[in-house]
């Protein structure tokens, strides 16, 4: 199966299981429970029920391939053809009946992402990267903005309160960077990097689930995203993204980042 | 004509206006400007148009009323009937492409709102309140959520950047409070307080087109809109926002935010 293939199939399996969390959004009674992560992030039924549908749809149509996922862990191995997914990728908005809320699937080889799909199920959106290959959303071609100074840059900064408790001098420079700037949150605004619509996004504490995914849409897309110390992401990586919409931003961002 | 009459009238005013907006949404060549307002709030031909195509209808269908917008200033008297309109509310998510920008149309009697619309042109969704009336969301009726008590709440902290730089120490006491809180910026989190989505917002630097038109929305649903001194917002209110689901929860984040 091509790498095209694979991720059209991946896309509809997003799609498809999109009806999950709508079928709980803004309807209340969530049944909330807090993690034991030590970031008490809320989970709900809808965040077990969706990533139950999303294993089943890769089980039948990629039997023996590994999974890793947000709410189930790990299922078979990761070394070979696997999948990673986190189910409602901004748990919190969703429980704000908030609509920028994603859910991410990711297929890796050896542990290198080659397939991305950002799927935004309250805004019937649908990012797709491939590695060495195209980037699309909603089925037509995207790339990247040509900004190259971050003065001109539209930024998004995700984890804003995380960002302020890890270090508050960090966060005023970011509060006066690039030409302007929203807080922010999760998969979407990395994904607007890779659809042109903005510049830049700065992130922290992430999960893999979180930001492999992200890895082909935004690179295929003419993208750089990294860690803060610019290193490609792998499963091991520390959870601190950026991703930016090329090199010479990125390298602006890296110095931001760790000045 | 009923507020009723009048309510209705200025959500079809509102829905057939987003059409501009909408024109002009994540297709770049904006004609971006900044204003000489001391925030460099960004003004692109979108905003002005908008303003244009409301101010048209609201003449034809109200005329002798005065009217104050964003773009254009004061047209006839605000001491009668009138109408304050905020074409687009967060121009600055405009033109990152994110859907969360609004569109305001209040309609006051010698100064007191009596009818609020928000309009959400990229999302479809359109909330309507009247002073002694009802609240609406999409047409269906809306109320606030029972929350009391501070920290069960889910609390949207807008205009983080301008928080933070105005009261360091503030933005951090607003970082832990609350359940669960997100950053956010402009109209929709006020109108979903409404819609019984979250339980509060705090806001800053707005002026009275921002939040004028919130007032009967955030009332009729049941919920407790003022400035940060607990006063009835008015033309002449200093732009400091604060939006609860009652008044135990109100209570306690006026003492938050004056602590």
């Amino acid at each position: 199966m091509s790498l095209n293939d694979i991720a059209n199939t991946a896309a509809r399996i997003a799609e498809a299981a999109s009806a999950v969390p709508m079928r709980y959004f803004r309807q209340g009674g969530l049944g909330i429970e807090t993690k034991d992560d030590g970031d008490n992030s809320p989970v709900t039924i809808a965040d077990r029920e969706t990533e139950t549908a999303i294993r089943a749809a890769l089980a039948h149509a990629f039997p023996g391939h590994g999974v890793f996922g947000e709410e189930f862990g790990t299922q078979g191995s990761l070394d070979g053809p696997a999948w990673i997914i986190d189910p409602i990728d901004g748990t919190r908005f969703f429980l704000t009946g908030y609509p920028a809320f994603g859910m991410l699937i990711g297929h890796l080889q050896a542990g290198v992402p080659q397939v991305g799909i950002v799927r935004m199920p309250a805004l019937g959106e649908t990012f797709a990267g491939i590695r060495g290959g195209a980037a699309t959303w909603n089925g037509a071609p995207i790339s990247v903005r040509a900004t190259t100074r971050l003065e001109d840059a539209l930024l998004f900064v995700n984890e804003p309160e995380r960002t302020h408790a890890a270090d508050p001098a960090l966060f005023a420079r970011l509060c006066r960077a690039g030409y302007t700037r929203r807080m922010s949150y999760d998969c979407y605004p990395h994904a607007m990097v890779a659809a042109g619509q903005i510049d830049a996004v700065t992130d922290m504490g992430l999960e893999p689930y979180d930001f492999m995914p992200l890895v082909p849409l935004v690179e295929a897309a003419g993208g750089v995203i990294t860690d803060w110390q610019g290193r490609a992401l792998s499963l091991g990586s520390d959870g601190r993204v950026v991703t930016a919409a090329g090199a010479a931003l990125h390298a602006q961002l890296l110095e931001l980042l760790n000045g």
